[in-house]
């Protein structure tokens, strides 16, 4: 019989939607970023969970405030992905026995930031007694009677955008776990990216309201794998002419020759936004993310033709679609 | 410093308490089965999360399909307790490597199955990789603009009262931990009672409409620990003069030379709602109850005099307010 670190994450996954009865009501296919249901009034109901695991999710650098924090964070940037603002939460902590008082008020703390950080609130939880720490968050909105954006709206030739450079986790993290060793400020830029990643609630809240994103996603298992995702839900393909590496992840790629691509395409643990937008609806899309001080930056086009590529000076190569993956890399802490 | 297994459970969560920001629109206090607020339109929405853990949690003849639906139901049973229906699910699962494909089946079986049974749905949630199995599940209903039965409304004159009798758990966790010997048509009882616990929701549901109910608590962390939370909410005390010992649990306490007041009293695992109902609303709760094929067993009453305290044939003993708790108890397989 095959074994979970044999199927992966994806596959798990889909085994276990396999075995569970489709609500009548649902308002988001299963797999999207969020569930959400129709409730009482029409008003459409949005729900996600997804916990933190001490092993294999926090690098040893990460301290338990910025660990619950980013338990936070995730779950933000799911609602972000599809336009919704978050209400509340409830928190499932499972805490190693030999955790102290101050641990504890520091995991309490990190919660409490990150949830005031997105205008939302700890509403509650429950604590177990667990070997490794588990730090599993749910997060609850509303989306009243607004459209989300799905992943599955993406016509080709829509422009393909993200809300800002990739790159700069899987650098962080490269020198967080394997010691690569870089120049202070910009050791401080990628490690800060690990350490204190960024919802991008806002860009997606302005993104929502203009009516102009045809999908949506969260890159937190990579860029590779947020465009193999859209393309799937909306059928299209895509082609990248504009890779948007972070300026300091590339000059850390050829300080260590390391493969931008790589790092661009198959970092994981990002938080940026990747979106499909109306190509009449462009201007009006950027604009109003500019003018709330985030970004919207144009990486290439979607297509009819299936896969993603990247036109290069010389060649257009394909990037193949894979991502970070529970089970299937074996923890983050392998090399810490 | 302190650890968290010598603060135990109840005084870490009062510690997360003092550092999280109160939302402005909670609707029940902080430590209440379940967390409220007052959403848009007035209505209210209600969040609950808990987790099952493989180590602590589930007993070694307990299968994955079990302890997934074991899942739902403990969290169902906070919802019961508050009268609320609960809509839909979100599942955080913390999956051991090792498991096999069909393992997976069947928890996912077992999620679905606990959610069918209370009407409700799984509408999505996420894997993670984890050394120990660990379930998260977290449920959200609307209570609409009904008043949510709390903890903290209890006066002294009360009607004490159950939706079941008490004893089967802790018996039937002696047979499967201990490994005591009994009959098998006891030991089915028994054991069904841990492997197969039922969340008393139809009751919780009932109750509520009645409107008699002043205070009501589930008592998953055993009947004086849910009679000490609702003394300390609402600033009554009890008197007990029938305690609601199972009969099978009576045998059973009786041929293995156990102390029937401490099956009855400070079992855990047990998931009957423990409710104050004003005197005048007595007939109608229990005339609701019996109509929708439950019980409401008359056990007390709640009085001005502090404390928990049992009425036995020539003398009256205090019960100590002790339950079942993570990190003191060190975990129920520990004689597994």
């Amino acid at each position: 019989l095959q074994t979970a670190k044999q199927l992966g994450e994806h596959a798990i996954i889909e085994i276990i939607w396999k075995h569970l009865t489709k609500a009548p009501n649902m308002r988001v296919p299963l797999g999207d970023d969020v569930s959400a249901i129709e409730g009482e009034g029409g008003a459409i109901v949005v729900l996600k969970t997804d916990m933190l695991v001490g092993r294999t999710d926090i690098p040893l650098q990460m301290s338990l405030w910025q660990a619950a924090r980013k338990a936070v964070v995730m779950n933000v940037s799911d609602f972000a992905a599809k336009g919704v603002k978050p209400v509340g939460l409830v928190v499932s902590l499972g805490i190693p026995p030999d955790l102290t008082r101050k641990d504890i008020e520091q995991i309490a703390e990190g919660l409490n930031a990150g949830a005031r950080e997105y205008g939302t609130f700890v509403l509650g939880g429950d604590t177990s007694e667990t070997d490794d720490l588990i730090i599993s968050v749910a997060l609850y909105g509303s989306a009243g009677k607004k459209k989300l954006m799905l992943r599955s709206g993406a016509h080709p030739g829509d422009i393909l955008a993200t809300t800002g450079p990739f790159g700069l986790s899987a650098s962080g993290l490269k020198i967080l776990l394997e010691k690569v060793k870089t120049s202070p400020r910009i050791k401080r830029k990628l490690v800060g990216a690990v350490l204190l990643p960024r919802a991008r609630l806002i860009e997606g809240l302005t993104l929502a309201r203009t009516g102009a994103v045809t999908a949506s996603i969260d890159s937190s298992d990579g860029l590779a794998w947020s465009l193999y995702e859209i393309g799937r839900a909306s059928n299209v393909g895509f082609l990248i002419d504009k890779p948007p590496i972070a300026p300091e992840a590339s000059r850390f790629a050829r300080k260590h020759l390391l493969d931008p691509v790589e790092l661009t395409f198959y970092g994981g643990e990002e938080y940026e936004l990747v979106v499909a937008v109306k190509p009449e609806g462009w201007k009006k899309a950027q604009e109003a993310v500019n003018l709330k001080r985030g970004r919207l930056i144009r990486i290439g086009k979607t297509t009819e033709k299936k896969g993603i590529f990247l036109k290069q000076k010389d060649k257009t190569v394909e990037i193949e679609a894979r991502g970070y993956e529970h089970f299937k890399q074996g923890g983050k802490r392998r090399d810490g």
